[in-house]
């Protein structure tokens, strides 16, 4: 927990509990990847609005939450590893104040510790400052160095430090608008922030809108969060998105523009619509669930195959394979049983070892699929290990045909802007044809949708979406990478 | 974790390891409840292969998981509170032993206690008697009380303590194929157990067979579960299931039976096949998913009602929708968003209270449901209040009807035979119309599926199946109730 | 937690805990060892004085600590692994009830498993039993099978259960007292209990009195309790020590002799008096701290040496080494600091492994030690490994000479009545010569008081002490070992 | 865990892990007080050294413990709440490097956080800084406004983290030896600190050499730590004292002086010999135990009375209470049992809840006590409360007369240099005649020793001693208080 005064004559007095047991850490581990940001401010106490809204954003971290509220004199902190509902629940005590800021964190297999989990609070010459941070800020090594020169110092090696020391440094230096506009000329890559200086609220997109940001109310309390779903669930509505660039200030009587940076591209992760994003939020006014059923409809366009059935990879390929059904006319049914209770395999007897890890998870219903030619629906591919063990197991419960069609291009390139897709060997699409990859899952056919049917699903104009993971070229300039605007603009 | 040596001449070494901390108890609770079991006898170590039967039927019990085996020379038993990969993972040291048996107990809200968790341990004259059960000993009360005035003293108020005790002293009087013959005459109610002295394994099935009991193997290791995916899990196949009134033992060469029973009614509980067991497992030869999409088709025929979409209530509601769809011709499609991450809600704000909890679970897809008119459907209902949240939470998203279907008859009457549905009062349906429970969930119509549809989808004569929780006739006599067979049977 | 409802009509609703990690077995571990016990009726809520009196009796048992308590229509038990203050603290929940009893026991190094942990509680047909006990019952084997031919089962390799069960059979047979009176004729070796039949509160002492039991009263709570510094930290006081062969009803008017059964011979333990009492009790109306004090004397008159200065090993030394100070006149000095904290030692980098691990719990005052010639005064030898460690200790300091006196003679037999030495192979003492041992530990020279010595300090008749220990003559019957009453008497 | 990487291109991975639950923080709380520090340097791994220094020095602090080393291109960091043995067991992993820093961190009562728990570490322009600190920078609050006016952030409000970012900006702008230099010259108050820059490790002490820190080797390995026990359980020798405003870097072949400030006056804390340090450390050259002895003996001379036993209160004042023995010739005993295992007293009924939470510690050994003039020896009285406690004890034991001794002069003033005495109400002595607090606690007689002859038992110099907590003259200019030297002295 962190407490910290603001009484200016005094410094803060913020407090952090560390476990008894460290943990395993994968050295140079890039810290940054999908998260959750939530921002509230209430005439209420704003920590339950907050963990109702983590709750709801729970698909985009498991790993760590952490809420920071400031109550009028003091900023709290408290973060833990874990779902929100192990960190956050009626054993521990809420965290009071007005206004505050959460966050949850993905998690890596293999990671698990709180580097990167947020929020982050510091005390500054401006006051108390806070911040939730989702997406990826590219130049990170380079800015930490700059101000290691000037004198900071870093506890940890998250580039959500390094955007709060550029945040603090040009705050203190340049005032609250123009130290934010200062900062985010200078921090390249994909930020979407809820931020707090003292009991002030601002919300905090970077100018190409890579990650998602929006704001909405319910009743008398203003909420920023990642995702719309979180204003559905608080039985409140939605205000708008954050616009690409824009700083917003929360206040208690609704959200004020503060500035808007000037910005020739916008560049939305299409990957939000095809799979992280939770299939009843509406993202820049697009609304989820109906693309991903417009992909189905459009892979079956592209590339229709005779079949008996057509079977979602559960729970993440329904939504296309319904649209799939509907526009090939082919019955879809559920084939494939998740057992939710799985855990890690990790005891295996010899004889069962190779089929039993993938069996634990999935299991065909044999009354669906014996005898028949069935067509998987899933919403991307990246390594393919889990889609080979599927197609193994369709045809081993009687499956005469399966044709794999995926609603999502083939991913060939790493993400770096906040997608957990860094090393280039893991793409089983990578630089293989067709024919290969088909093989080595084992399907009899396998067809993705072309990047022209998932930006037509999408609705967006193709220039507005990053599809860097698709075409290796990137919207930022990442060095050894192929920059996307190499003439075109000075500034990204 | 308790130890029991085989040599004759010294006493069991059972060693308990309690927790720190008590736990809340409801007094008086009925501690028979959904569980699972399972038993191995393998020329390898058993427990991989219990570990993971056990995981397969996690959904029958996420309360405790136990595991006993024996090595030997020793009866070891490990038991504790949560999830099965909780309870035994990586972090554990495996229970060595060729020969073990398995349990998973089912959590009722509010009571956290190992109480009738399984399995149960004890030496005895007879050596070493294990047990895990599954279902409940009706006439417990008055058999304990004999056994007491017999000198025996119980250490729970577990029913299945009380089966062990009276096998125990069967066995111990007149040996083991007759003492257990004694003791199933005995023993009244529903009991589908995996059971061992020292190092013999046997199935043991009540003369009704209310709950399911299968055998099967893998390679050289013989399995006794509840559900066949255990099989599927395994890398296995089915053998058959036990029959009603059977005892089977299962020797390392494969089952052999010891004895059946007489009986002259069966009554498999009805329940197994609308929502307990897992979909892709095959029960008494009747496979659970393809009778839960015949139940939709029923449904259908018999309460077809125009409409835009029909979605089901998920995960539980799946199979029959899509039956209903098919049947039907209206369109199926997913339309409300199930938050696996939600937990246990417990704050919210005042404004936010009514609306919150329900939808911190469950959201409905506004592009899907704005402006339609949507069959909603669901295996059963009980209490009643999740679907009228459920109908409020589409209407508020734009749905212009809601028609609401149910796959199984409505539930009336208590289950005296393992499942958690005790107090008479809390069943929606007793003692009203089909109007008043229209207008207490809020929908433009409901219907069930007729008791005569269910038993056609099941495809079971109707006096194989135990009804009694939609029709207040027990089949075996419990006082204060109905008694199905009140003239034609002497023993039940 | 054990929960066990008192309607005669119910199977008791006993509810136990298990953790979530098995635990080591030492296979075949004699489980009774040092034990405290305690029972308490009261006006008042029992709990509070249980806990204090456990805690007042925590030298007697660090391992496990437990409560079982009856309010009225229940008996509740919660027990668990650690100190009494780990189990019982403010954040638990108290057990309700006027009557109760407590046990803790010996932590055993490497078994950590609630094996024996007390009390015991079982439903049976006199009612709910429950029981403390500290002592060994040596036919414990034996009279299990006998009750396992009658019908008996065993959930644990504990004597106290077999105790309890036995308890059971004959009160359930013969009524409360005749069926007591039975038992006690069947048990042998030492017990000292605190026993429930629901309501009712029993102390219970076996024919020699063994170990202590004492009876006390503060205000209207009438309390028993291993050792009478209960009695002082309750602010209350001594009655009497229950007798050899007696059982008392503690009623909430006071106690109430029930019966007292013949016994021919006494056997209080002399290792109360020497090591395991507390020093400000008083047991069989003799005073701890002063026997200790003269053990100290009476070694000073049987081995006086020259000396500078009279050291204690810390804690357990520093009455005896007083008496040695006062009788020779010889300077008293703390001289060894004892580390508290020291825990476990487990990681020594190679050059300081071998001293640290000792200097780690003891380190010597060179100022004290430094050219001087120590008399180093300990209570007692076993194994000798620390006492050779301490004297290299002292040498290396300064110490010119170190002349070991030790306050109880040569202990060279196993003990089967409660304390934790049963392997012969242990004892330094055992086969060696006198000198042999002083090279052994490294000493200049080495004195134990005599037998004749300790008798004397004690100040009780020797045939009224249990001397086993040092002589191999045992006053019950054990298979291996040598009678002491062979030809004289019957039952003994 | 904090990983920091030195390639100097790279930022810090620092990696620390937050618990699941928050803590109670009593806000406002000065968190400096007792503290050990330790530091190695080694051929070997430096973990094992540390772990058991900070077991030696474990009496310095029981709330935290925390190690920070370097392996030679990582620096990590582990630290957690309670016993060095529960922080760092076999069951971690240990903490590779040869250089490394350790701290442990003084348990009040109360505040459970890990604020100012040691070591600190931050990446900065100059490399991985990391520190332990015993001690209190007196004017922290002020150091850290200048120093966020300059654009420092603070996570904290230890005044730790203030001391190394100070010493980080200093080193930046200046060099090693010059910044630190310049630093100390800012940094007032007491502070004896183990120090690292990546794989240089330095010991930095206070100009007045407040806190004790001390140099030693084991083989060929440094260390550097609070007191010289822990050379003893290193199986080492002392090498000297670091002196008073000396830094000295230890290297792989021996410490080397880097600087010495120049101090006109020494300010050694008298507590340390009197209660702080171990009996049988050595500090600036005097030893410990035989300061205490002296402080008896003196005490004696000072204050004598008629008696028939010298009584220490355990564990704190048995070297006086011997002393006083030895001076006044009359015989000491123990006369009171400490028991260890009380933990904190919570549940009491009414009517021992007077009488039993002290009972619970500390009880009489009446055969010692009864009818007799008792003279009861302790180190020091601060708050007066267990005093009162144990004199009503003795009297309730029997005594006919209490005479209390003390081995300090009267308590009266804060301390502001790492002492948990704050609160000038607490004191007992401030403003009260001796006949006030001998009234007050119940004694017949009360004696402090007198400051001179604590300056004469010490041994050294009054005017290098700190006595301000008895005089309330401050050798540090601290507002509000009287300065010692307003007019002599400018830098201090």
């Amino acid at each position: 927990m962190v407490t910290i005064h603001t009484t200016s004559g005094k410094r803060g007095a913020l407090t952090v509990d560390f476990p008894q047991q460290e943990q395993d850490l994968i050295t140079g581990q890039k810290p940054s990847d999908h998260c959750a940001v939530v921002g509230v401010i209430s005439n209420e106490q704003a920590y339950g609005y907050l963990v109702s809204s983590l709750k709801s954003l729970q698909h985009r971290g498991q790993e760590s939450a952490g809420i920071a509220a400031y109550d009028g004199s003091m900023m709290k902190l408290k973060k833990g590893m874990g779902l929100v509902s192990d960190v956050f629940n009626e054993k521990e005590n809420p965290i009071s104040g007005n206004v505050g800021i959460g966050h949850t964190r993905y998690s890596t297999m293999g990671t698990k510790t709180l580097e990167n989990a947020g929020p982050f609070v510091v005390s500054s010459a401006s006051g108390y400052l806070a911040i939730s941070h989702n997406g990826e800020i590219t130049n990170a090594e380079q800015l930490s160095e700059e101000l290691k020169k000037r004198g900071a110092t870093f506890s940890t090696s998250s580039d959500t430090e390094v955007m709060l020391m550029e945040l603090s440094k040009e705050i203190a230096e340049n005032g609250v608008a123009n130290g934010m506009k200062i900062a985010m000329s200078k921090l390249k890559g994909a930020y979407s922030a809820a931020f707090m200086i003292d009991d002030r609220l601002f919300a905090i997109r970077d100018p190409m809108g890579i990650r998602p940001l929006i704001l909405g109310k319910t009743g008398n309390t203003y909420v920023v969060a990642s995702e719309s779903c979180v204003m559905d669930v608080l039985g409140g509505e939605t205000i708008r998105d954050v616009l690409p660039g824009e700083v917003v200030e929360i206040t208690p009587i609704g959200p004020k523009r503060i500035l808007i940076a000037s910005s020739r591209v916008e560049a939305h992760c299409m990957f939000e619509y095809v799979y992280f994003a939770r299939p009843d939020s509406i993202i820049d006014n697009i609304e989820v669930f109906e693309t991903r059923i417009k992909l189905g409809r459009v892979l079956a366009d592209e590339s229709m195959v005779e079949a008996d059935v057509v079977i979602p990879v559960p729970d993440s390929g329904r939504a296309q394979a319904l649209g799939y059904s509907q526009r090939s006319g082919i019955v879809y049914s559920e084939g494939l049983i998740k057992n939710r209770y799985s855990g890690r395999t990790f005891i295996m007897p010899s004889q069962v070892q190779r089929t039993a890890s993938i069996k634990m998870k999935l299991n065909a219903i044999r009354s669906v699929v014996e005898g028949k030619r069935i067509i998987l629906v899933d919403d991307s591919i990246v390594r393919g290990n889990t889609m080979r063990h599927i197609v193994m197991l369709l045809r081993k419960a009687g499956a005469t045909e399966v044709h794999v069609r995926i609603g999502s291009p083939e991913i060939i390139a790493p993400c770096y802007f906040g997608v957990d897709m860094k090393t280039k060997d893991q793409f089983i699409a990578r630089g293989k044809t067709n024919q290969e990859i088909t093989e080595e899952i084992g399907a009899d056919s396998l067809a993705y949708i072309s990047i022209d049917g998932l930006v037509k699903s999408i609705g967006m104009p193709k220039q507005n979406l990053c599809l860097s993971c698709l075409t290796g070229e990137y919207p930022v300039n990442i060095p050894g990478e192929k920059y996307l605007y190499q003439k075109d603009l000075t500034n990204y």
